[in-house]
């Protein structure tokens, strides 16, 4: 094992301990009493590593490696450092590790950039503790407003405000980050998924963030005695919703090219074993790395809820959300791939079902994000596990593009 | 309006005021305070119409007119007075009421029966208090053992004994009725159903109490991202399940005879939008008149699931219950049709779909059962409505009926 691969292992053994759940996975909720260990952690880690750090008024952790040129926009390097209930180790943690570790060879090998290199490590990517999701993110380019970030409460009705001074944190640190202060944005994430694992490929270049819409299916029928009903003189909510979703499959497959859609979530009314049920709410979840392809979906499942819109049952359909697929940069993919050919590390081009802080910094910077094999493919439980060998390589190919953004000198 | 029918609509009136939930139904526990006042309200009818009053040590109300024949068995008629919570006014109460003019009748006209005509109004038929329902038949035929009615708890931890005491009612009175003692069973009972109200027929003979199983099944596949598992590698629970519940339907519709099969409750694990169900449970109801159709509904279920239990989707069903068709007895049955004819009021032959008291003291005594229709089909909802005329044209049927049962002798 490499240096550099003993030292991934130990920091994310390490992160992994600032856990509510110690035994059942990582439990890391933001602006926790783990947040806060974790939090000092990764900032001494920072300062170890000759880093400037600073917090914002999120609590975002950023740490700085000055560039020659004076006031010059950064590239930015990390990932998000909190957790779902009962996660594990890597998703979030793995990117601010390899951020770390970049800044160790900048300093190990005496690098000094152009432009500064700056270590960050997100608040509430997860959205488990206030809602939502991509919330440091958000925060820090603008597009999560002040006023809407003190508004938001946890489950037990703690503000914002209130939970980042029981960890001891500022609210009145600056907040928004001037667009024209980054330059870019480099992540790495554990894929999430099975698709690096399947293909034995170390490396995942990111080539898109996947659109998404989600829509929320209602299907009213009329409640009845199950014992007393004739077959011919029911409205039957749940054997309609089920004709619906037995198809949604078929309509992300006739799409191909990764599109997929899913029912996650289904609640019956009134629920009872012998009464014919009145309502259902169903949820559908589809995704693309091109948008044609969810439209097509859209347009689809339209048709086949259309056709069970009758015989009195009344179904609509609302949507909850839709965010356009989220390309990452050009320039950047290929210096990523570049990066990957002249060290001799196998990979490939992936897209990301999952969002991510790359997305959200998309809006203000070029970025771009590398993957690493997810064991099982599964995530958000504590068997989730990828190879510190696959991060180390990530780190050295994230090195050389980083070196390339930053415009490195050699002193010698 | 006749003084029959004027009389009855007084009394379904009255006894619907005895409710926990004024204006939103009728709620009448068993043991409960409404319980009490409804109690009263028939006891002091049963007194007025003639018959000697006691309760048994469950709390079921009987009211008797003696027979000449020293120590003969009783013709019971009547129904229970409990409600579901928020139920309407007739399920039960136009059964007891229905005895209680009957008994009227007998007394208006002066007769005087061989054997005993026994008013019942019994307790716990919906089990909306101690669960499982048929409370007061299956105590007073021994079905209930004393002890497993002593444990019996309400969902606040009071039990059956206690519940009593509350509302003065001792439980120390005779339980167990010997069989010997019971002739026959009459019982009114709302159709509950919308078969009759279809067919514009006030009465319907029931010929059986449909046999009923129940199954719970129960799909377990894998969870996952909604976004980051391709849709050739899930084994979605929620897919699979949709598949076979919605064929369900046609299982039943191909054996016709008013067979049906309903999944009323169907719960989804973990029930997130963004994650690929692991795990869906559902029951399956089904029921028939004719145990063949039964019998053949459950191999083609279980053949329907077996052709969904692969790829990684694992299926198991547990059947809950069973119980088979009940006849009603065929003399009975053709003294309430013949009655019908002589009386010119149009019925036909019907099959209860829903369980009744009914069906229990079949197991000890010839039963028969009429039923009226519901107005939109519904019941257990404050819209539950029956036609007080459809009711009165019932007693004048039980009345003939119950005549030739007893073996009336007419006294100037």
């Amino acid at each position: 094992m490499t240096n550099l691969q003993t030292r991934i292992e130990e920091q994310i053994d390490n992160i992994s301990k600032f856990t509510a759940t110690p035994g059942q996975g990582t439990t890391r909720l933001t602006y926790s009493q783990e947040d806060k260990q974790a939090r000092e952690y990764i900032k001494n880690k920072m300062m170890e590593y000759g880093l400037q750090v600073r917090e914002d008024g999120f609590g975002n952790i950023f740490g700085k490696l000055d560039g020659t040129i004076q006031d010059a926009p950064s590239i930015l390097i990390g990932s998000h450092f909190d957790s779902v209930p009962n996660g594990g180790s890597y998703d979030g943690p793995a990117g601010v590790v390899a951020g770390l570790e970049v800044s160790a060879l900048f300093k190990e090998n005496n690098l000094r950039p152009k432009y500064p290199l700056e270590v960050i490590a997100l608040i509430e990517e997860e959205g488990s503790r206030f809602g939502g999701g991509l919330m440091g993110s958000r925060g820090m380019t603008g597009l999560l407003r002040e006023e809407d970030f003190q508004e938001l409460t946890d489950q037990n009705g703690v503000s914002t405000l209130e939970a980042m001074k029981e960890i001891g944190l500022d609210p009145s640190l600056p907040k928004k980050r001037a667009p024209e202060t980054i330059k870019a944005y480099l992540e790495l994430h554990i894929e999430q998924g099975p698709i690096l694992e399947d293909k034995k490929i170390p490396i995942g270049v990111v080539e898109a963030i996947v659109g998404l819409t989600q829509f929320e299916i209602t299907v009213e029928g009329r409640a009845g005695h199950a014992g007393t009903t004739p077959m011919d003189r029911r409205s039957d909510a749940l054997v309609s919703a089920a004709h619906i979703i037995a198809q949604i499959p078929s309509l992300a497959k006739e799409e191909g090219e990764g599109t997929v859609a899913t029912t996650g979530k289904l609640n019956v009314f009134p629920n009872g074993s012998n009464v014919i049920p009145s309502k259902t709410v169903f949820t559908v979840d589809i995704r693309s790395g091109k948008e044609e392809h969810i439209k097509n979906v859209i347009r689809n499942l339209n048709e086949l809820v259309d056709s069970f819109n009758k015989d009195e049952i009344q179904i609509t359909v609302s949507q909850q959300l839709y965010m356009e697929p989220r390309a990452m940069n050009p320039n950047i993919i290929s210096q990523l791939k570049k990066a990957s050919s002249n060290l001799d590390i196998p990979y490939c081009s992936i897209n990301s079902g999952a969002g991510h802080d790359a997305m959200v910094l998309a809006e203000v910077a070029d970025v771009g994000m590398l993957f690493i094999p997810s064991r099982d493919g599964v995530s958000h439980t504590p068997e989730e596990w990828s190879d510190s060998l696959d991060i180390a390589k990530a780190v050295e190919i994230l090195f050389e593009t980083a070196k390339k953004l930053t415009e490195v000198e050699v002193f010698d």
